[in-house]
């Protein structure tokens, strides 16, 4: 399957290389995420796993800001009449987005400017690594609006991020972290101003897209299940995992390469 | 089932609005916990779930210090004289107040200033936020009494907290961890000088305490439970969470605010 | 048991009072890992449950760095002619040095300087505490050589120290992580001089193996297995193994210090 071709209707889609770069496209308005973006972003996600022409994703700004969250009137307005049926479709819908990041198999780099709030600082917490400009708000401003800090896995994701404290912090005020903080905190790997952001995260991604691949998604899939297993279960799990990745070509190509004195050129398989 | 005329013999108890203030009664002897004091205060917190007068607690110093744990005199030496039975009879006690913190539903705000050691560091770490006067030394110090850095949930609490490296440095050597080190390792939100350290945890507990209630129950529930899911479960329960709050008036106020460009005024149900 | 007189044949070992010091001893090609070190630190590590005499371990560098990890060429080449059996047989053999370490029952500092990369990180990792010279560099490099950042449970034990956005920067990347970040992230417990690095690493782990020995053991263990449990099934834990300590004659010669205004003498039961 290949996605190079895609054309979404409901946020931007281009491939640089091996590198998928998403932006979503309400500028105007911050970039809000609607009921239709949220399904065609899961859709796409999950379509990656079947992929194999991306390597990794740049999910980035557009208009000088990441994302405004679940937009009020045309998300928050139509929840207050649906029933509870309803109500789930919608919270496990955002959640599925999630899943779908945190499944898709391959590296995903935020590069976030302006405002990233509510379900947007999510997409950034989904994330595998995330860069920021120093004009960054963070907030997972959820309480704002009347609800929990437990949205798409927040109470899950965020303390494994940046502590448990820190992060009750933010999701009991929804107060907005900034971008030194969030660097200082573990949550920014690096700080980038606005001009340069969008060049460094597609440079880090074309780097992780560069290989190993195979390897690249064997960290991906075990960061995110390890946290729930035993140490033992876990030095186990990583036993078996490592073995699989010692049986691929490009485990042999950087030997080879080593032996070489070249750099490895990564295939993939 | 109403708190706020408590009159609790082994604490100070103080309502400020919605806000329980709680504070030990031994400035002379840098408020020691005693057997009495324990049970009080766990029986004092399993109340709260019950009582809809209590939005937030701030659990606060006297006299300039928080708590110097234990008492050796009160409690060691009479531990000394007792069988199994009797040994975990006390370890589950002091156990399960830190487990009636963790479930009392509303939020809990420690500010520390002073001596925080012992049983009192877990009082300080079983609360949801901390702020810390510059003079505040927090000691996990159980190894220095002979007993293992494991107790009251610290191993489980601490590395989730700080991570597990500066946790183990803490519960082996029992060392002091100074305000400023708290801080930068993410245990304290926020360092106050002591003359102000008390309105500012009011400040912020009296901000969570006008709501949303409902929200902030869910957000505490589930930023204990998580850790022990894995993020797929966590991602689930979060979507059931907050589709629950959705159904909440506070949900509808909040909108109703955000549309008649208002703050919302949340009413807890 | 007694471990004083060991001498293996693939590493040096030497006793310092009651404190193990530990070596790599090839120090023209930065001590690297082979099948045999790896097999004979695991079987070391593993008696050290039974030993009486070894008290805490200094796991320390030699000609002035710790360890470059699996040898390319005694290590990776053989690698690639094992099939699926044989390779799961080295995988499983360098997570259970890892294993070994978690349960050996006694406190284990490294003390890097210089190069610690690979299976030499997760050496590191694996201590409880890591002190570091100036300009060790430490990598978990495996997906330099064509493999997955999960290695010997570097998945599940570097975000639990570090945070999950720093782990994954470092396992996807396989960069260095200079003293400095190491430090400031939480990972170092202490940044010290070349010069003063063994001997303050050694005082470190001398204090530790003062005692009280049963409670760093219970500390060490739960510190390990606290992570899987839910906060409710810690606290009880907690319970009952500090119910276990307060059994010990340590317990009481605290107490009895303390009344008599004295240090007092662990004596490890």
């Amino acid at each position: 399957m290949k996605l190079a071709g895609l054309k979404p209707k409901h946020f931007l889609w281009e491939m640089k290389g091996d590198v998928a770069v998403i932006r979503l496209d309400r500028p105007d308005r911050k970039n809000p995420l609607t009921f239709e973006s949220y399904a065609e972003l899961r859709d796409t996600f999950r379509d990656m796993v079947y992929a194999d022409d991306v390597k990794a994703v740049v999910f980035a700004s557009n208009g000088g800001n990441f994302c405004s969250g679940g937009d009020v009137h045309d998300i928050i307005g139509p929840l207050l009449d649906r029933d509870m049926k309803g109500l789930l479709d919608f919270t496990r819908m955002t959640g599925d987005l999630v899943k779908a990041m945190i499944n898709c198999k391959v590296p995903i780099i935020a590069a976030t400017e302006g405002i990233c709030v509510g379900a947007g600082a999510m997409v950034s917490l989904a994330s595998d690594v995330r860069f920021a400009a120093p004009d960054c708000k963070t907030a997972f401003l959820f309480t704002r609006v009347g609800l929990a800090g437990c949205d798409m896995g927040a109470c899950a994701m965020l303390p494994r991020a940046i502590g448990q404290s820190r992060a009750a912090d933010l999701l009991y005020t929804g107060r907005a972290m900034s971008a030194e903080e969030g660097e200082r905190w573990g949550y920014f790997t690096r700080i980038v101003d606005n001009d340069s952001l969008f060049d460094e995260a597609l440079k880090y991604a074309t780097r992780l897209a560069d290989g190993p691949n195979f390897g690249h998604m064997m960290t991906k899939t075990m960061l995110a299940q390890e946290w729930s297993m035993s140490l033992e279960m876990a030095i186990e799990a990583e036993a078996q995992t490592q073995a699989i990745c010692m049986q691929t070509e490009d485990f042999r190509r950087a030997y080879e390469a080593f032996v070489a004195k070249e750099k490895p050129a990564f295939k993939g398989d």
